[in-house]
C-alpha cells in the first residue's frame, strides 16, 4: 500500500504566538474557539468573563478519510463540564448541523443549560433533540431579532444575516471589555428570497458605537468579487422547469429553505406538482410549512409518488435529498435503481443545485453517472450556474471590515488558509497586523477593560472527540490506526497451542487473515508461514530458561513474520500472533 | 459506521443496447475499449480485423475509498493474453501514467509486442520499463509524426495534438472497414508553449478521405466554451515571480513539461534559480532537458538547495512535486515541516498550478493550511487562474467533430456522465443519434466495410485488477470487503479451547480485538462477552449429538456475539470465533 490521499495531520503550531501582554486574567474577556477555525465543521465558541460563560453555537464536523468508520466529530468540551455551573447559556446562530448538530452529544454534559435561538432554529434543534430522545431537558427560548438578552456580564443584540438557511443571526455581545460583533455563515443579499436583507443599519450602528473585536466568516475569503444572490437563480430554475419535456429531478441542501421555495414557485409556474422524497427534506419542509417558512403558491402542491404516476411527465417535480451523492440518499438510490418507488425514466431532468462538499467529488460523479446511464440529463455546477454559496466572497467581507470598524479582527469559520487569506483582506482595509488574531482551536484571545490584547498562554483542552454509533468518544487515535491498519493491508491471526511444560507445539499453528490476500490462492504462502512459525518456536523453546516466555515468543513471531510476509507481498498486515497454553 | 461518501458502485446496465444488424464477424473491425470509458484512468483500447489486433495506450487507474490498501488499477487483459500471438503492436499515445503506467504489468503477460511511439513519450516509457526491470524485453519504435505504420490489416498515420505533456499524438487508422480517428486526451491550443500547435490540416484531410469513426476525449464535454493556451498562464506566471519579494515555491504536475518552461522563462527573466525537488519532476526534467523538449533560457539555472541558501530569497524558485497533496510529495514534506533541506519560511510563496484530481481536494486543503501556518502566502486555482486543462472544452469538441466529419461517434476517455455529455454535443452538431455509441468497457463496436455497423452481443472479460503490493490480481472483492468492514468496525477475534471428548471449555475464551473500542476502558463489555460465550458453548455442548459441532459453535458465537455487540455499541465488527480442540 502507497498512502497517498490521506495526508489531513494537521502540524500543530500555534499561529499566534502568545503574547507578554500583562493583563487582571479576572477582568478580561476571554474569546475561546472550541471548533470550526481548523477545519470546517465543528463550529462552538466560549465567551468568558468573570463568572460568566457564554457559548455560542454546537456543531458537528464530519470524518475525513484518516477517521475510518467515525460517523461524526465534536468539539473537546471537558473546560465546560469542569466549569458548567458557569454556564449562563447558549445561543444557537443558525440552524445547520455544523452549528446544533452536536447539541444532543454535548448538552446533557454541561447541566443542559438554556439555549437561546430564532424560531425556526429552535425547531430544528427541537426536532434533533426528539431524534435523541432529550427533548425539554433543557429550555429553549426563542429570540426576537431587536431583543437584548442580558446573560450575566454580557449584554447580547442580535442582527438579521444572510445565509443558505432562514433565521440566520449575528451577534453584538457587550462585555466589560467592549463590544464583539460576532458573524459566522453569513452573506450579503440584497435581494433573498424571504424578502429580509442583512440589517445594514445595525451593523453600521455598532459600528458607531465602537467595535472592540469582530469575529467573521472565512468560508470564501479567497474568493474575489461578490456572492450571487440567491434570487438570480430563481430565473434559472423556472426557465429549466419550464424547458424540461419530462419530470425534474431537483436535490439541494435539504436546509435550503430559500432553494425550496424557489423551486415551488417555478413549479408553480410550470404547472407542475412537487413530490418531496428523503427523510431530512420531508422533515424540512414539515417544519417550514408548519412555521411559515416556506409557502406553497397554491394548495396541494405537494403529492405522493402515487398520484405523481398518473400525471403527465412534464407536471411532475420531484424534490429529493442526494445532492452529495451520499450512498444511502434517495437520490443515490434512485441512481442505482434501488428506490422503492421511484425509477429514472428516458426525459427526465435531473438537477443538482447544490456544491460539492470537499470529499463528495467522486460520490457525486458517480451519481451522475448512475444517472446519464439509466438516460437521465443531468445539470450541476459544472454544467450551469445553478447554485450559489451561502457565504460572503471578499468584497462581502472588506465591507463588513468596513460596517462595523473593528480595532481588533478575529477570522473564524474556516481551514487555516481560508483564515490566513480573510487576515490579509482585513490587512488590505487597514486593519493593523498586530491587531489580527488567527487562532488555533482552544487558544485564547483576552481583551481587557482599557482596551488591551493578548493571546493567553494557556490552553484549554481542544481536540477531536468521534462519534462512533452509541460510542462518544471511545475510540481514540489507537483504535483509528488500527482500523487504518487493517483497512490498508488486511490482519493475519497466528494460533499456537503451546505445552505449558515444553514449550512445544501441541499441534500446528491455525492461521485466520482477512483483507491481507486471497487465501484460497495462497495455499504455498500459508504452509510456509506455518512452516517459519514452527521453527521460530522450536528454536526459542529450546533456549533453556525457567520458563518459556510466551511474550518474547509472540514478539518474534510477530517480528519476523511480519518481515517474512513482506518480503513477499510488499504489504504489512496487522500481526496477531496468539499463545494457548496446554 | 454510517456509510456516506462510498458510493461508486456502477450500475451494471449496458449502456448501448446490442443491435441485432447482421454482420459477418471475420470481415468486421473490432473496436473495444478495456478502460477508460466509465472512469478516468486505465486507458486502453484493442482494435481487431480478422488476425490482427493492434493495442492502443496501457494505463494505470487510481483506487477510489470503497478500494482500501490498493496502489493501482489496472485494466483486465485476458482476451489479450489469450490471443497474444495476434497482437500486432502497442501504440502509445503520450506518455501519461493514465496510458502508460500499466505497461510493466501488462506486457509481459501479453508476449512483449513491440511499442510504437513518439520520442518522449518513449523516453518515459523506458523509464518506466527500467523502474521494474524489464527494460529491453519489448522493441520501442520512435515515431515521427509523419510516419506510416503498417501493422497487418492496419495502416496507421498520426497528427500531432495538444495536451498538457509534448509528444502527444493522435491516431488515424485506416482498415479494410474505413478509416478510426482516434484522439484521446487532447486540447487546440494556437499558441502552445513548445510552438508546435495542432495539425488542423491532418484532421481536415482526414474529413475529406471520409471518417468511418471519431472516438475523441470527453473529460471537459461538460464545460462551456474553449480551453485555454497554456501560453497565457506564462504571464501571470512571470508576474508571480516578478512581485514576489520572497522565494517561490512553485508545485505542477510532473509531466507539465510546457508549464514548467514557463517557469524556467520566469525565472529567468525575474533573475531566479531553481530548484528542483521530488523525484518524478527530478526525472521528467531531467528526461526532458536530455532530449530537448525542455530548454534552459540560462545557464545554470538549475541548482541545488545548499547554493540557494547563499542567494537572496528573491532570487529562489523551488519547483516541487506535491500539486495533489499527496502525503510523501515533496511539498506535503515541506508543509509539515518534515522535509530534509527545505523549510518553508515567512515571506514565502507557494504557488500550486495545478487543478486538483477528485477525491484530492481535502488533501490539498490541508496542505494549503499548513504552508499558510508556517508563513506561506498561498496561490491555488480557487484565488486565481493558475491552471489550465489540457482536455478540449465544448467549442474544440464541436470543431473536431466539424473537421473530422464521421460517419459514426464513440465519446471515450471520460466517466459515463462526461461521456454522455459529449453524445449530446455530437447530436447536436449533426451526428444522427443512432450512430452515437457510449460504449461501456469490454462491449465491442463492429463495423464491416459495407459500412454496417453493431454493439456485439458479446463482451471481453473486462474489471478492474487490483495492483497492492507485489501482488497483481491477488486482491478481488472478497479481500476488500474485509478491509473495508474492519476499517469501519474493526475486528473481534473470540478464541474457544474447547475440550475434545466434552465440548466444554477448557479455559476461559480470549478475545483480541482491534480497531473496534478501546480496549482498555472496556473490560466490563469484555468479561460480559467471556460469560455470553461461556452461555453459548455450554448450551450448544449440553446438545446430545454423536460429536459437538465446532462449525455450528462457532457460526452461534458469530452471529450471537455480533447481535451482542451491536447491540452495546452499534458497530459491527468482524467477528472471528476460532475454536481449538484440546
Amino acid at each position: 500500500m502507497i498512502m497517498r490521499r490521506t495526508q489531513t495531520a494537521v502540524l500543530n503550531r500555534p499561529a499566534q504566538q502568545a503574547q507578554a501582554v500583562k493583563l487582571d486574567a479576572k477582568q478580561t474577556l476571554k474569546v475561546i474557539p472550541l471548533g470550526g477555525i481548523e477545519e470546517v465543521g465543528e463550529n462552538m465558541t466560549i465567551m468568558e468573563y468573570g463568572d460568566d460563560i457564554l457559548v455560542i453555537d454546537m456543531g458537528l464536523g464530519f470524518p475525513d478519510e484518516t477517521m475510518p468508520g467515525i460517523d461524526y466529530i465534536i468539539p473537546n468540551t471537558k473546560y465546560l463540564e469542569e466549569n458548567k455551573k458557569r454556564i449562563k447559556g447558549v445561543i444557537v446562530t443558525h440552524g445547520h448541523l455544523d452549528h446544533i448538530g452536536a447539541i444532543p452529544y454535548i448538552l446533557p454534559k454541561i447541566g443542559d443549560p438554556p439555549i437561546y435561538t430564532m424560531k425556526l432554529t429552535g425547531e430544528f434543534i427541537k426536532k434533533r433533540l426528539d431524534e435523541f430522545h432529550l427533548l425539554g431537558r433543557s429550555k429553549i427560548f426563542e429570540l426576537n431579532k431587536d431583543d437584548i438578552l442580558t446573560l450575566g456580564n454580557f449584554r447580547i443584540r442580535f442582527f438579521r444575516l444572510n445565509h443558505n438557511i432562514p433565521d440566520s443571526i449575528g451577534l453584538a455581545i457587550n462585555s466589560p471589555a467592549g463590544l464583539i460583533v460576532y458573524a459566522t455563515d453569513w452573506k450579503f443579499d440584497h435581494t433573498p428570497v424571504d424578502g429580509k436583507p442583512t440589517e445594514f443599519d445595525k451593523l453600521a450602528k455598532f459600528g458607531g458605537e465602537g467595535v472592540a473585536l469582530l469575529m467573521s466568516d472565512s468560508t470564501n475569503a479567497e474568493k474575489p468579487g461578490y456572492s450571487m444572490s440567491e434570487k438570480t437563480l430563481g430565473e434559472t430554475i423556472d426557465r429549466l422547469l419550464m424547458d424540461a419535456k419530462g419530470r425534474v429531478i431537483f436535490t439541494t441542501f435539504s436546509t435550503l429553505i430559500g432553494r425550496v421555495q424557489q423551486l415551488f414557485d417555478a413549479a408553480d409556474k410550470s404547472n407542475r406538482k412537487v413530490v418531496v422524497t428523503g427523510r431530512s427534506l420531508v422533515n424540512s419542509v414539515e417544519i417550514c410549512l408548519a412555521t411559515g417558512y416556506l409557502k406553497l403558491p397554491a394548495k396541494n402542491m405537494i403529492i405522493k409518488m402515487e398520484q405523481a404516476r398518473k400525471l403527465p411527465d412534464n407536471q411532475v417535480v420531484i424534490l429529493t435529498t442526494g445532492s452529495q451523492g451520499e450512498e444511502f440518499s434517495a437520490l443515490a438510490r434512485i441512481a442505482r435503481g434501488e428506490h422503492k418507488t421511484i425509477e429514472i425514466k428516458k426525459g427526465d431532468t435531473v438537477i443538482v443545485s447544490a456544491s460539492p462538499i470537499p470529499g463528495n467529488e467522486r460520490s457525486i460523479s458517480s451519481t451522475l453517472s448512475n444517472l446519464a446511464r439509466q438516460g437521465a440529463k443531468v445539470l450541476y455546477m459544472k454544467i450551469l450556474d445553478i447554485h450559489t454559496s451561502g457565504h460572503a466572497y471578499q468584497e462581502d467581507l472588506k465591507l463588513m471590515i468596513g460596517l462595523t470598524r473593528p480595532k481588533y479582527f478575529m477570522p473564524i469559520h474556516g481551514e487555516y488558509h481560508m483564515l490566513v487569506a480573510h487576515a490579509n483582506l482585513a490587512r488590505n482595509v487597514g486593519v493593523p497586523e498586530e491587531n489580527i488574531f488567527t487562532l488555533d482551536n482552544g487558544q485564547m484571545l483576552e481583551l481587557d477593560p482599557s482596551g488591551k490584547v493578548r493571546v493567553s498562554e494557556a490552553k484549554i483542552p481542544t481536540g477531536y472527540v468521534f462519534v462512533d454509533g452509541l460510542g462518544v468518544g471511545d475510540v481514540g487515535e489507537v483504535v483509528l490506526r488500527d482500523r487504518q491498519v487493517m483497512s490498508t493491508d488486511g490482519m493475519f491471526v497466528i494460533i499456537m497451542s503451546l505445552e505449558r511444560a515444553t514449550g512445544k507445539l501441541a499441534q500446528p499453528p491455525d492461521i485466520i487473515s482477512r483483507g491481507f490476500i486471497y487465501m484460497k490462492g495462497s495455499e504455498d504462502l500459508l504452509k510456509e508461514v506455518k512452516h517459519e512459525v514452527r521453527k521460530i518456536v522450536e528454536t526459542k523453546s529450546k533456549m533453556k530458561q525457567a520458563e518459556p516466555s510466551w511474550a518474547y515468543i509472540r514478539s518474534e513471531v510477530r517480528d519476523q513474520i511480519g518481515e517474512f510476509l513482506y518480503q513477499r507481498t510488499e504489504r504489512r498486515p496487522m500481526i496477531l500472533p496468539v499463545v494457548i497454553e496446554v
